[in-house]
């Protein structure tokens, strides 16, 4: 079988092509083809399949074999795929989803690199959507204690649900312990990821992202988002702002209500499963 | 760039064909080869050469890019490749390392498993050669006290160093805290790996290594040697022993004073860097 290994700022995927979509891979063997160590090794598998909506469409599996929605580097990953082996011809076109249809354009070639940038829909800033057991409007500048703590945090829906903490100095802030614990709050009935920030300028944040089952990664597509939708909301930054994470930086825009999230996709190497 | 990789008991490798020597990687470019999510990800990059004095030769890099004289588990995947491909036509030969000459025997196809006998030289009990800071013949049952509690241990040499310590129950033992007390402990002046067994019955022993700089891996094949080497010379079992870890089994001879070790080696794919 034979396969891609791509990566968006560290986050990688194996793209299968399933054209006439009878690949019909079991969770067992999903979780198998991206394990590490006995077989390709990534954190997602991506199957590229026709589309009656759109343009294409994305299925989207965890490293563990469960399906996801959505996947902010990965959508990027799949992007460049189907743009460079001709699937479609277009620089801007659409992608079914789980989550919908999502609508990438192909912004430039960097080196190695492809320059995608996604339309994330809309940021739901309300707590019941979240979902968040709070009876307010929105869950900007909430508190919680931890160990005594005073942690301010916010709150919103980019397909997951992610809060945010600004913090001084994100190399000594204990990320680990803080993000396990707001992530398992019981304000969460299903948990949150938890992206904690050092504001640069008014054009650049710093963050790194505790993800919900996961822990820190190197770079989470939503998050970024997540980040500069509430900034953008308490007026602590302008767009675009480019949001750096330890994997790299991805650019966030806003059109209209929309969330334009840019950044890079690499293909690593071509593959055939033994 | 082509490439293979393989694994030995959840021990993975990127093969390298390099005929004509040609090739010169730099350790930076063997760590990216071998990074997780940026590159092909592996444990070490082995190279196949030709050689003036064997069938064939093995240049073995670890994860990092430094080169290392040995491993059992990557010689396993190498013995199978150069078979595979025709390299080699016998199904005994000798393959050169920077640790000698090391024979090989292809014993079997079991699935998608071939079965490799490795002939992995003497075990070396002189403390002198471990290294190891005792005025003593042997380091048979010695004794350290870790935070007041008594550890007894034997170590020995396959080409890297070795310590043996037995336990009542593997699933119970603080094998982590002790492991990395007694790899950086004063007695070994280049550190030692450790490994913890319980002994089943005389053909039959569970273990675990805690590998020097790495920590706690699925499968050492010097490790499996050194366990039974260790317990042979202490006629607590008898040859063969299959010794039991957490990635699979490793079983392993005696032929005077050479030690043999059988185990299984797979392909997993093969690619081509972008």
């Amino acid at each position: 079988m034979k396969f891609t290994k791509m990566h968006g700022l560290g986050n990688d995927f194996v793209l299968i092509e399933d054209r006439e979509e009878k690949l019909n891979l079991t969770p067992k063997q999903i979780s198998h083809i991206c394990h590490r160590h006995l077989g390709v090794g990534a954190d997602g598998l991506i199957l590229i399949q026709p589309s009656n909506k759109c343009a294409v469409k994305m299925v989207f599996y965890n490293q563990d074999g469960s399906r996801a929605a959505m996947c902010g580097n990965g959508v990027r990953c799949f992007a460049k795929y189907v743009y460079d082996h001709g699937i479609v011809q277009e620089t801007c076109f659409s992608i079914e989803t789980r989550a919908g249809k999502t609508n990438v354009k192909i912004i430039e070639q960097k080196n190695a690199d492809t320059i995608v940038q996604v339309n994330m829909g809309k940021v739901d800033y309300n707590p019941s959507n979240i979902p968040m057991n709070i009876d307010k409007k929105d869950a900007l500048d909430e508190v919680v204690y931890i160990n005594n703590q005073e942690i301010v945090f916010s709150s919103v829906l980019v397909g997951v649900p992610h809060s945010i903490i600004e913090v001084d100095h994100l190399e000594t802030y204990p990320v680990e312990r803080i993000g396990r614990t707001l992530e398992n709050h019981p304000l969460f009935p299903e948990k949150t990821n938890v992206n904690f920030i050092e504001i640069v300028n008014r054009k650049e944040v710093r963050g790194v992202t505790w993800e919900r089952g996961v822990g820190l990664t190197l770079a989470c597509g939503t998050g970024a988002c997540a980040i500069a939708a509430v900034l953008k909301e308490k007026r602590r930054i302008d767009s675009p702002v480019r949001v750096h994470l330890p994997g790299g930086t991805l650019e966030i825009n806003f059109a209209g209500e929309h969330i334009l999230m840019t950044g890079p996709a690499e293909e690593v190497f071509t593959g055939n499963l033994s």
